[in-house]
């Protein structure tokens, strides 16, 4: 049998020995398990950011990987421990909106409470999920466990009220999902909205309010000097960016923040 | 054969390519080798922060396991290159206090001194032992080699001067063992030893000089708002805590330092 | 067969989910690669960060190893996609000055464009050929695929500006290559380019323009306490350091910038 895959997104940071304990207990259940990190630097706490990694990262990994996701602030708690079928993946984490964005993407097939019993697990560590429930839980999956031997069925999931892009008047109003290490600004729009929001001749002309026209360019270092501009990140959503600086701080953007674009 | 699991524990830092180095001749030894990160971000040349690391995740491996530990201040000169086994896995490092919490909790079964010329290296670069000795070591060791092949026993290992916690009329002393990302405050207080500092009815009432009683919480969400409480964290000890905020901020708590709690 | 080995050094940084989805793409086209981390923190568009951390680490990793490094301000734009043999090993990623100090000390014995439809890839993502483009071509060459088959070789490959330590009267000008997280400055200056440029009695006598001789030293920890000193660092070059403190802040160091050296 291929070697299963585990993918790990936490907000446990580098600096801690959190992230090595997890990688301890899936070697344990299973020294054959790939280990994979997608990122342990979201910032503490900030579920979208970890929501918005994980819908970045999911898709180029192969069928049958499980993503242990832990950004866990209500650990111990009264949120739900979950597993659940993203497209042909798993995810092992807590319900809090994690999987907001794939959710509103229709990905997620089925999703199960995690029962500690299930696992033969009596006494995960209350504020430990990652290291005593989750990541047992995702070893099980990756060895080939079925979603439902972990617990019932969850009807809905707790998702984050991001608000869809939308149009006001000659204005987009749309969200700031993420601010990368270059300063990029990626936004919630995609092409299909864009087009839906703003039919008519392409490509769509917009601006920031009261400035001018943000040019389109293909790839950051084709982009204008010293001008912000906008182009289709590798993401599948619009950026507002500036070649070799950061547009988040020319334009004073943070995660989770509206942004508007005037129609020009 | 199973694959062996090499345990990888710096204070190199992510922004360096040492620890690229490292990985680069483990597997220039054998491929098969798993290897584990637990910590590369441990603050440079702070021996406390590895040594707590170490203990914090080394249990949750396999069997057999390899730690590779190096924080290494001393590096090419008097102190000792190092393996030892530590209950049912192995550690090697420098003998400068890496191992303090693990032999002050008993794990320490052996350690031996490592000479180069065992390991057939003559040369190793005297200021880059983690690549050029420990690394080697640990891979011979994880290939099955014999702790005694490495080199002569050596009788006792060198210790950071912990306090253990202790009593003075109705305060307990304690030492701060780590601080982490969320800020969160380690003692190094466990539940067998406020039993035997502080006997009585449970939970004990603990208070901060001065200052109000420390709510006891079983995790972290589950804490009063805006107010410091006690738990006992995920390592096995006492921790002070502020739910999605840094106890650490809030009482100016630093690794190392000592932490006075008034018996209330 | 063995497993293959792929290094990987970026700038993505690690709070970023850019390098999961390398991982991802790498794990779905082979999930018996072993994939090992050089350096994911280079500093944002820094080449010279990332042609230094290459040339410290490629060579501990055993024959055969793929190198992907991209640092890649360019991406997108006219600067070439490129794969190149060094010594035994393989290197994949820009063509844009990465290679500058494994060319200058001959390691690159040939070199080819990557053409996108060679590898049956033709939209990869204009932002992101981290991900789209040299990860699969990473993955090609470390399944033993020829080099000769990703394009037609190229001629020379841009190389960063460099200079060479030179002798001026009395003074050696060098360029600083790296500071490390210790503050350890390392310049470009080898055991025999030494030699060749200040001949005469061991060890040379170097001091900083106007200040006292710098003391030799074997290791950090055998250096004078408080007071500036040269050893040769584990990567071959001349380093200035202090123990146990920053000798880059000491000397307002910085990266790429040149150090004057008195021959005193």
């Amino acid at each position: 049998m291929e070697n299963p895959i585990i993918s790990l997104l936490t907000d446990f940071g580098l600096g801690s020995p959190y992230v090595g304990a997890l990688r301890g207990v899936l070697l344990s259940i299973d020294r054959q398990l790939v280990l994979a990190d997608i990122c342990h630097e979201i910032p503490a706490h900030d579920i979208l950011a970890g929501a918005f990694a994980l819908s970045s990262a999911w898709r180029y990994f192969p069928p049958g990987t499980v993503h242990l996701a832990v950004v866990d602030p209500g650990v111990g708690g009264t949120r739900r421990p979950l597993a659940a079928q993203v497209g042909d993946h798993f995810f092992v984490g807590p319900d809090n909106g994690l999987l907001t964005l794939l959710a509103d993407q229709g990905w997620v097939k089925a999703a199960h409470l995690i029962e500690p019993q299930n696992l033969g697990l009596y006494f995960p560590h209350p504020t430990f999920h990652g290291r005593d429930l989750f990541a047992p839980a995702a070893a099980r999956l990756a060895q080939g466990g079925p979603l439902e031997h972990l617990g019932p069925p969850v009807d809905s999931l707790e998702r984050l009220p991001l608000t869809p892009p939308r149009r006001e008047g000659a204005t987009l109003k749309a969200t700031i999902l993420d601010i990368d290490r270059f300063g990029n600004v990626t936004t919630n729009i995609t092409p299909a909205l864009l087009e839906e929001l703003a039919p008519g001749p392409h490509p769509t002309r917009l601006a920031l309010p009261g400035l001018e026209i943000l040019p389109w360019a293909e790839t950051y270092s084709l982009g204008p000097r010293d001008h912000l501009f906008v182009l289709w990140g590798s993401a599948g959503f619009l950026e507002v960016a500036l070649d070799r600086a950061s547009a988040a701080l020319r334009i004073h953007a943070s995660r989770g923040a509206e942004l508007t674009l005037d129609l020009a």
